[in-house]
C-alpha cells in the first residue's frame, strides 16, 4: 500500500516527512494540499486534523501529523534515521524536538510573513523579534556542527532532516548560509545524499505555480 | 541514584519534565538554576547545553535536556505516561510535539515578554502577534478535549503534561481559563491527580523570591 502525505511544496515541516520517506526507500506519494486556497480551514480538512495543518501522513488505516511523529514511524517501519544506540536515539530526538520549538517553527512562521501576505500586511516589528530569535538558534546549531559532518553520529538521521526543513528555501527570511559556514557546511552534505531532492522538486506545490 | 533536573519555578519547560519525574514516583531533585541572574548564559552552562536553556535532567552519566526526550526518558524507565497501544503512543508523541510548536513556545514567549522584562522593554506588536497565535492553540486543543477527560486514553499521559505546562502560572499572558471550558476542566484532572504541584511547589525560584 502506497502511503500518502498530504502536503505541498512550500511547507517546510512537510519536507521533513517528505525528505524521509523519499530517503527510506518506502513507497509513497504527495497528495496537494491547496493551503493557500485555504484548504487547511475547511471542516472536511479538520476532521482529518483538528490542529488545521499539514502534512498529514495516510498509511492504510494509520493517519498520522506532525512531522516529528511521522520521522518516528518511518524510523520504526524502516529501522532507519532513528539513530545506532540509545544515546544516539535520544540525541536526535533532542534536536527535533529542538527544531520544532526553537528553528523551523519560527524560521516558517518569518518566511511567510515576509514572502506570503501582501506586503502591506507584513508585521516589521514580529519579524525583526523573530529574525533575532533564529539568529540564536543558528548560532546554536553552527556551533553544535563544529567539527560534525551530521547532527547525530555518522550519517544522516531524523535530527538532520527536521532542522533543514526550512534552510532550503529561496524565498529571503533572513537565512543567508554563507554567514555559517559549519551549517553551510552540512547542508552541502544532505543535498549530496543519494536520492535527495529540493522541496519544491520533491512536492507539489511552488510560490512560481502562483506567479 | 538521585535523579538531579537543573530547573527554576518560573520555567513551564522545566515544569512538564518535573511533573512526569514527580508523578512517576522516581527518585529525584530539583538543582536552582539561576536563569534570571544569567546562569544558563555561562560558559559552563553552555557546556553542558549548548542549547543553553533550562531543563537540563541528569541521571548517572545520562545528560538529557528538551522537557519531550525527558518525558520519554521517565516512561522508559517506568512503563508510564506514554500510551498504551502504539496507536496512543503516536498520538501522546503528536500533542508533545504540537505542544513545542504551538502552544508552550508561544505561551513561555509571551508569559516572558509580558512579566519578566522591563514594563519599557516589552514590545507591544509582538505580544498581539503571538496571543493571536495562541488564540488558535486555545481553540485547537479546547475542541479536542470536548468529551475527553485527557488529551490522550483514560488517564494522563506526557501529552497532559506538556501542553498544561505553562497553564497554570498566575502571571498574565493573554490565557484564562474561564474563557476555555474543556481546558478548564482538564487542568482540574490535572490539579487533582494524586502528588500533583504547582510549579512554584515543585521546582525553587519564583517571581516572589525576587520582589
Amino acid at each position: 500500500m502506497t502511503i500518502k502525505l498530504y502536503c505541498m511544496g512550500e511547507s517546510g515541516n512537510a519536507y521533513k516527512a517528505a525528505l524521509a520517506l523519499e530517503l527510506s526507500g518506502l513507497d509513497w506519494e504527495p497528495v496537494y494540499v491547496d493551503f493557500f486556497g485555504g484548504e487547511t480551514r475547511t471542516d472536511a480538512f479538520r476532521e482529518i486534523n483538528v490542529m488545521g495543518e499539514v502534512p498529514v501522513l495516510v498509511d492504510g488505516y494509520t493517519t498520522l501529523t506532525q512531522s516529528g511523529v511521522m520521522q518516528m514511524y518511518i524510523t520504526e517501519k524502516t529501522g532507519k534515521f532513528g539513530g545506532a544506540t540509545p544515546e544516539e536515539q535520544r540525541e536526535v530526538m533532542r534536536w527535533v524536538f529542538w527544531d520544532n520549538h526553537k528553528l523551523s517553527s519560527q524560521a516558517g512562521m518569518t518566511r511567510f510573513l515576509m514572502n506570503f501576505l501582501p506586503a502591506d500586511k507584513r508585521p516589521a516589528d514580529v519579524i525583526g523579534f523573530t529574525q533575532g530569535r533564529l539568529k540564536a538558534a543558528y548560532t546554536a546549531l553552527n556551533e553544535h556542527l563544529e567539527g560534525r559532518d551530521w547532527i547525530v553520529g555518522n550519517g544522516i538521521t531524523n535530527a538532520d532532516m527536521s532542522c533543514c526543513g526550512y534552510l532550503f528555501y529561496p524565498e529571503p527570511f533572513g537565512f543567508d548560509r554563507a554567514e555559517w559556514p559549519n551549517i553551510d557546511r552540512w547542508l552541502s552534505n544532505i543535498e549530496n545524499t543519494p536520492g535527495w531532492k529540493h522541496p519544491y522538486d520533491l512536492m507539489p506545490g511552488s510560490p512560481a505555480d502562483r506567479a
